[in-house]
Formats: C-alpha cells, structure tokens, sequence
C-alpha cells in the first residue's frame, strides 16, 4: 500500500500551505529534519514565498496549491481555522492517491465532525495541534525551532486511516518535544481550559482597566495579559469554534470570581488564604515556571 | 530644622525594618546609592540577618528594632501589611525626634487613615510603595537592582511634614526609575486594577483548572498564571485591605465575562472580533511589553 511505503521511506516532498508564523516555522523545522526533502511552501501572498525563501525556511515556493500539492507525500494546512476545511477539499482535488494531510488548527472538533461526514478522492486527514505560537504573526517572525519544546496534539477520529495517524505522528515526533493523541472532543474540551478561556480573561482585564491606569502597570500585568496580544483575526475562529465548551467554562469562572467576592464582602480572610494558597501550590508544581 | 539638615545632607544612617525580599533589596539599593551610608538591617531571624550580611546587602544588622532606630535618620518598614502600622509605633518609641519613617506595602488607604488619627511623638510618616517584587520571597533572592526599573508611589496626605516627603521622595529618586506623588485613595484604587485585580483572577484561573488539564499547559498559561505563585502570606493582607476596591473591581470583570458569554451564546463574532481587537492594541500601546 502506498501508505506504507511513504511511511517506511522518509518523506520526500511536504507541502506547507499558509506561510504565516506556524507554516513558515514548520517549514523551516522540516528542512532541519528532513535535509533531503523539498518542503514547498504555498500562499497567496508573493512576499510572503518571498522572505520564507530569503529565510531558508522552504526549497521552493508557489502561490498555485494545485503545483505543490499534486507532487507531496504530506500536506501540512497552516491557516486560521476558519479555512481549513475549504482548503481540505482544495488539496483533495489535486492530490496523489494516498496523500496525507494534517493542519494545525487550535480546535478540533468541528473540523473532525466535517471531516467524518466526507468521503474524500484521494487524502487522508489526521488532525494536528502544535502548543506553540507566540503573540507575533507573520512568517517574518517565524523560526524553525518553534515547535522543539512544545506538545503537539495529534486527532484520533473514528475510521482514521491507521497509516496517516502513523505517518503524521512519526513526522511531528521528529520536530518536537512530545506528541499526544487525543480524540477531538476531549482536545477542544482541554485547549478551551488551558489556552481559549486564559485569552478571554487576559483580553476582559485590559479592556477592564482604564488607560490611566494602563500607563501605570508593570511586570505583573504584562506577563498576566500577554497572550491579550494574540491576532484577533486568528482568535475569533478559535474560540467561535469552541464556544459551547467556553460558555461552559466562562459560567464556572464568573461563579469562582463571585466566590472571592463573597469571601472579600464577608472578611473571609482564612477561605481566601486556603484559596490563594492551593493556586499558588499548585502553580508551582507545573514543570514549567 | 532638623529634617532641613538632614535633606541637605545625605542621610548617614538608614534602618531598614524586615529582611524580607523587598528589605533586602532595598537595603542593596541604599548601599549602592549611598555608599557613606550606615545600612542597618533589623530582622526577628538571625538567619535572615546572616544572609543580608554575607550578600553585603547591609553595613549592620541586629534583631533589636531599638538599635536600629534609635540612630537612623530615615526608617524603612518593609514588612507585610497587615504589621505595619504596630511597626511604626515601635519605631516612633526609641527613634530621634525628627526621624523620618516609610514603609514599601501595597496598599495605603487604611494605613494612612490610621496615621491620620495619631500623633508621634518622634517621627513623621509618608507611604511608598515600589511597584517591584517578584513571584519569590525572601533575603535569600534579594538583589540591589530589584527597583532599578520601577515606578515608586509616595504618598501625600493632609497634614504630611513636606520636608519628610522630600526626604523620602529624594531618596527613592536615587534608586528607581521614576517616583510618583499620589493621594492613598487614587492609589489603592489604581494598584486594585493593575496588580490586586489580576492576582485573584490568575489565582481563580489555576484553581478552575483540573490538574490532569495543567499537565498540557504552555507558555501563555505559564504566563498569564505567574502571579499566582505569590505567597498568600503577604498577599491575603494586601487583598483584605482593599477589598472596597475589589469588590467593586470583581463585580465589574464578573459583567466583562459575562458580556462575553452572550456574544458566544449568540453568535456575535463580530463584537467580539471588536472587543479582542481594542484589547490587543491596549495592551501593545503599553510601553513594556
């Protein structure tokens, strides 16, 4: 089977479709690990192909998907989550017979629900999710050792080719720290906990405080509200596509939030210490500080 | 007069109340700034004292407040909130008459109301408060260079000796970036937003957070949570005494959130769009990244 084969070759030609900071650092990440391979880069944007060439991080560019996708083993979309799906289909169209396709979207679940109502031509479709980013964007900031340290969550779907698991998977392995499989609905369920609620709440306490204020705040603020920096562009998609888990989530926090006024409104000093005293803990013991 | 002498000159003989992480830096920063200087580090702990000798953060060091005050000209209590004012007492029983006495506490709406309704026998009192610290404690971590970047609010109120608040503000000048006259009222209300407000919400983001979820954590969670690590020792004193503010504060983000629920529930992705949009330009005007 040519899956097999692809899988027991190292790959020889990936397709990178989206140049932004995720594609062009992947890019530049499989040109490290795969020497021998041409990484083509795709996007709409002349300038983008340019820099990410200018920058080492792709063999050759093309604004034309049909071009780089009709020759690659393994097709990596990088594009905000509201496109994927659109450009799954694109990538189908032309594909070889076997051709492997992955993404990088923040939220699984829709993609995966669409993914399992279709039958495709010629790819199979695994779903991808590096834990790395920044608050910058563009491939202008991208760098190929974006993902090294970072968990990449790989999807588990009903009816998923076994070799396109495997072949994405030993692919990811060889770029970063550790891969994680995961079925969708349990990965948006933990993303919303640990990444989409933090954002909200980062992006409601700066729009919390008036710039008076702002002018005033240091380190402590700044580290708190970082990732209130992320491209709402990028964002919206995310947290649009994972909305049932936040509303959930959003619920339990502003209960949390009226249980510390309560305290506060109270005098509770020692419930608040408990609580202050179990996050701290248990922030400390997160293996990164 | 005698403060007149003493802001002519350079002080001689500063006492520093509290070894702590902020006592000890501060004492550092004085040694620099003042080399002349007499730097006397007061602590309980012997061990603290033996720390603060050997980083050669003080000239002195005793477990005796007596000693220390009794030939300070400018007194520093750098202790938690909540033992200040008991402090200040003490220290206006042995001090000079004429000496001078700050604290560094991160809140001054309770403690200057306190200060209104006395009247020393010795010393004069202003608040300060440097906007520095850390998420680690302890003279252990004290450094000379902790204020270096920092702004530092002083505090006027009613009835404040001018030449005490020139000493003070004269002194912080020499060890910060830049020092700011503010009543106690505007300052409690403004730390509340950019340094109290955030602390309870990281901590409520961590403690809404399952455990088996926080092991895939990244570095936008590490980031937006870092202040929770703080020690509810010092920080549950700091909350209590201005929970008037954060009452208020707590209802308000608790409205935010829930602003954003209905925009999710409802399917507004342009509003929120809107709203991340504002808030990712805020917080990039901020001059600190």
């Amino acid at each position: 089977m040519l899956l097999d084969a692809i899988f027991r070759m190292v790959p020889k030609t990936f397709a990178i479709v989206g140049m932004g900071l995720l594609g062009g650092s992947l890019a530049g990440a499989l040109r490290r690990s795969f020497p021998r391979a041409e990484v083509i880069g795709v996007s709409r944007s002349h300038t983008n192909i340019k820099i990410a060439c200018q920058k080492k991080l792709i063999t050759k560019g093309t604004t034309q998907i049909k071009d780089a996708v009709q020759v690659a083993d393994l097709v990596f979309i990088c594009t905000p989550v509201d496109t994927i799906s659109k450009l799954i289909l694109e990538v189908d169209r032309y594909a070889k017979l076997g051709t492997v396709v992955t993404d990088v979207g923040s939220t699984k679940g829709a993609l995966i629900n669409w993914v399992l109502q279709r039958k495709f031509k010629n790819i199979s479709f695994t779903g991808s999710h590096p834990m790395a980013g920044s608050h910058t964007t563009g491939v202008f900031h991208a760098t190929p050792s974006l993902y090294r340290d970072s968990l990449v969550f790989v999807t588990k779907h009903h009816g998923i080719q076994r070799n396109a698991l495997r072949l994405v998977t030993a692919v990811w392995k060889k770029l970063c720290r550790k891969v994680v499989l995961v079925n969708a609905e349990r990965h948006d369920a933990l993303v919303a906990q640990i990444s989409h609620l933090p954002h909200l709440v980062a992006a409601a306490l700066v729009e919390g405080t008036p710039s008076q204020s702002l002018a005033f705040a240091s380190t402590g603020f700044f580290d708190t509200t970082r990732i209130a920096l992320g491209d709402p562009q990028l964002w919206v998609p995310i947290v649009m596509t994972n909305r049932q888990n936040l509303i959930r989530l959003l619920g339990r926090f502003r209960s949390s939030i009226s249980q510390i006024e309560a305290w506060l409104r109270h005098g509770q000093a020692q419930k608040l210490t408990q609580f202050l005293k179990k996050a701290a803990l248990r922030r400390q013991n997160l293996h990164r500080k």
